[in-house]
């Protein structure tokens, strides 16, 4: 067997998580989950595979280009891997109409699929992170779904960060108000969502150059740079437009969400009203999120919206939903950079790493690494011959923050020695008490 | 958007996991990982889909058929979904060796996929759990991975289980003793590993239609079926071929393994020596292992062996490895069957839930709600207005233990009404008691 070489190597845009990683990674996952807990979140899973025809035509068509498809030999139906989790949820609830209680409150952590260009920082598989409300068209959802956004970041230690919040009802009215037609409401969202690249100049040369009349795009460009504090934009609004139907409503909502936030304790230093900000998918039709970090600006960490027609492709009526995907891997590069992970992340599961002698006292190591474990401590034991000097090395290199050497004297004492490596602090102690001793040390 | 409707369902064979079994899952998950990080393991994850070239000639052309392939529009790789979890950690070992440190142990706990026909208990998507340790030829390492499902059962109250052991030296030295040529001994394999199904008569007359000689299958019988308690099957077979060298080579491992386990504590009767277990992969190259459960009898819940010579296919030189997979679908199943889940699991992640008195509460308590979740509680708060009999009934049939109420009068009073619903135990509390409270009637 060992006669076919074969190069290692991962197909594009892919990466293979080492331990070291994988630990950082899953201190991440565990601060998210247990937010999604508190605010009563549940688990949902659902197959990475889907039938193709139930995630084409819900994205726009550059998005379905990234789609991968999958087949096995002889199979008939035509599967694809999954591209976001919304989808899947949404048809979770048309399928389990019976099975499902109102409000349905899920979070998914997974990962999706998307062939895009690989690139510093994007990669083809990555973990997306959501929390969903279906069934509550009240404001107060949106409010939760943002709050445990506000809750994760804080928890992860990041000292600074902005919910920034918009409303597609504004987005359409602002659009009524200058005169686009509705047909061109999408250009002037894909111009709108480059604000942050391009600059209002940048924008009003795009609308204009789309076909968007001159004096439109200033009535338009005027509102959308508002930037009064707080709720001050949507003062703004309402002298500008308050007259207009879709202008009405996406203030009364916002002026809602806003007073759900307080209710909550969100600060409003913590979020900002942004008639800039768009968020490209298709299906949103209310409050729109989007989380950004000014040091370093990596681009959005959260991004999401009410949603409350899309249920309705896999169900006779659609429920209101709305919901926040985090960008968890953006999340766990931000944490490197700005070294938020807590001294106990260090690379290693391992607490203890229990020292082998020789052969002849391989028993009495195997036995004090099972007592150890017996008390829940998390022991490596040395399973090879090797000096003890090694030994010692290799712990260190993992990261191992304590040795329990065993040899001939110690056995024969009942004792063991314990050494913690960060300091070097020694302490001999009988065998029965070395659990206790070892949770001391790692203290 | 709505117009358009699409039938909500699922790829053959494949699965949603609603709340009340995520959460199952993910106990079994938790104790799992617990006891892989005791004993030293650390976690890896590599991407669902490989390069085809890395998996295809690994498993047999029968297996090789049930892969799953997958393209995106335009990509040039042939990909494939991983089939196990083995190859991949092969690929891993190969293509790092700069930045693992042997021994490497690790664990992976993550979803496969294999087009098999779909059937009762049996999916095209499921998880695996595979503890491996690459880089140690002692029978030590084997020891650990047994250890690792004898501690994973007892710590999910499994009240019996039997790991098999046994050698492929020895099913080698089984056949030349027996006069099997080599190029049989394939077909030696696959009869001896349908003992369970069809008895030592099935077996026999296999054996013999497959062109194997009825004098060399009387010996090789006599042989397979023995029967002494403990290592005495060991003893049986040392007497009749212990000059030859595999024999010689498998029956001293399976005696250095079985003191191993001695040396941690693992009792003769957690396992047997089995001859007739042979373990379907073709990778294995010594000690295999698998794990039964006598009641119900779902067939193996564990499965393992040492395969020094996989990671060769990858790199220069080859490693002695040996691990064991984790039968963990069939052991979620075992669970429910065995009624093994603590009263904790019960189908919801929330503690209590904030009732809604009516729209002039709302602020009071959704400030409730924040608080409990800022001491760490799981809270569900009515987002909605419903009468307040409606609210317990949901609650309650969610599985949430504690209801919160907060209605005019206790906001004047500054106090919560906790209530909890298994047995309607009320209490009054200050609000900035009530998590405090709200622990103590978790109790």
């Amino acid at each position: 067997m060992s006669d076919v070489k074969i190069q290692p190597r991962l197909p594009k845009g892919m990466r293979d998580y080492l331990p070291q990683d994988m630990l950082k990674r899953e201190y991440v996952f565990g601060v998210v989950r247990d937010v999604f807990h508190l605010y009563g979140f549940e688990p949902l899973q659902t197959p990475v595979m889907e039938l193709s025809e139930i995630l084409m035509g819900k994205y726009g068509e550059d998005a379905e280009k990234l789609i991968y498809h999958a087949q096995h030999p002889g199979g008939k139906e035509e599967l694809a891997l999954r591209y976001d989790l919304t989808v899947p949820l949404a048809r979770v609830v048309g399928q389990y109409q019976n099975d499902i209680t109102l409000p349905f409150k899920r979070y998914q952590l997974a990962p999706v699929w998307r062939a895009e260009r690989p690139q510093r920082g994007r990669y083809r598989e990555f973990v997306q992170c959501d929390v969903d409300i279906v069934g509550i068209a009240d404001m107060s959802a949106d409010a939760e779904v943002i709050g445990v956004v506000v809750s994760v970041l804080k928890k992860l230690g990041f000292p600074q960060f902005t919910v920034k919040i918009n409303n597609r009802k504004l987005l359409t009215a602002i659009g009524q108000y200058s005169g686009v037609p509705d047909a061109q409401l999408g250009d002037l969202y894909r111009s709108v969502d480059k604000f942050d690249k391009i600059g209002a100049d940048g924008v009003r040369k795009e609308l204009v150059e789309r076909g968007i009349g001159g004096e439109a795009v200033a009535r338009m460009m005027d509102l959308i740079v508002a930037h009064e504090p707080g709720l001050g934009n949507l003062d703004v609004l309402d002298q500008a437009m308050g007259s207009i139907p879709a202008a009405q409503e996406g203030i009364r909502e916002l002026r809602e969400l806003a007073a759900a936030l307080g209710d909550m304790y969100i600060s409003q230093e913590d979020y900002d009203i942004d008639f800039t900000m768009v968020r490209g998918l298709g299906y949103y039709t209310g409050p729109i999120f989007e989380t950004t970090i000014e040091e370093p600006n990596l681009g959005s960490v959260s991004g999401g919206g009410r949603y409350d027609d899309l249920v309705g492709m896999f169900r006779k009526e659609s429920l209101p939903t709305t919901g926040v995907s985090l960008g968890i891997e953006r999340i766990i590069d931000l944490m490197d950079y700005l070294s938020l992970y807590p001294d106990t992340i260090h690379g290693t599961v391992v607490q203890v790493m229990v020292t082998l002698f020789d052969t002849s006292t391989r028993a009495e190591s195997s036995k004090l690494a099972a007592e150890l474990r017996g008390q829940g401590i998390c022991t490596e034991l040395q399973l090879e011959e090797r000096k003890l000097g090694r030994q010692f090395q290799a712990a260190d290199r993992r990261g191992i923050p304590l040795v329990a050497v065993l040899g001939p004297e110690e056995i024969t004492q009942g004792v063991v020695k314990l050494k913690r490596l960060s300091d070097g602090e020694e302490s001999t102690v009988p065998r029965s008490e070395a659990a206790a001793k070892v949770r001391e040390l790692l203290k």
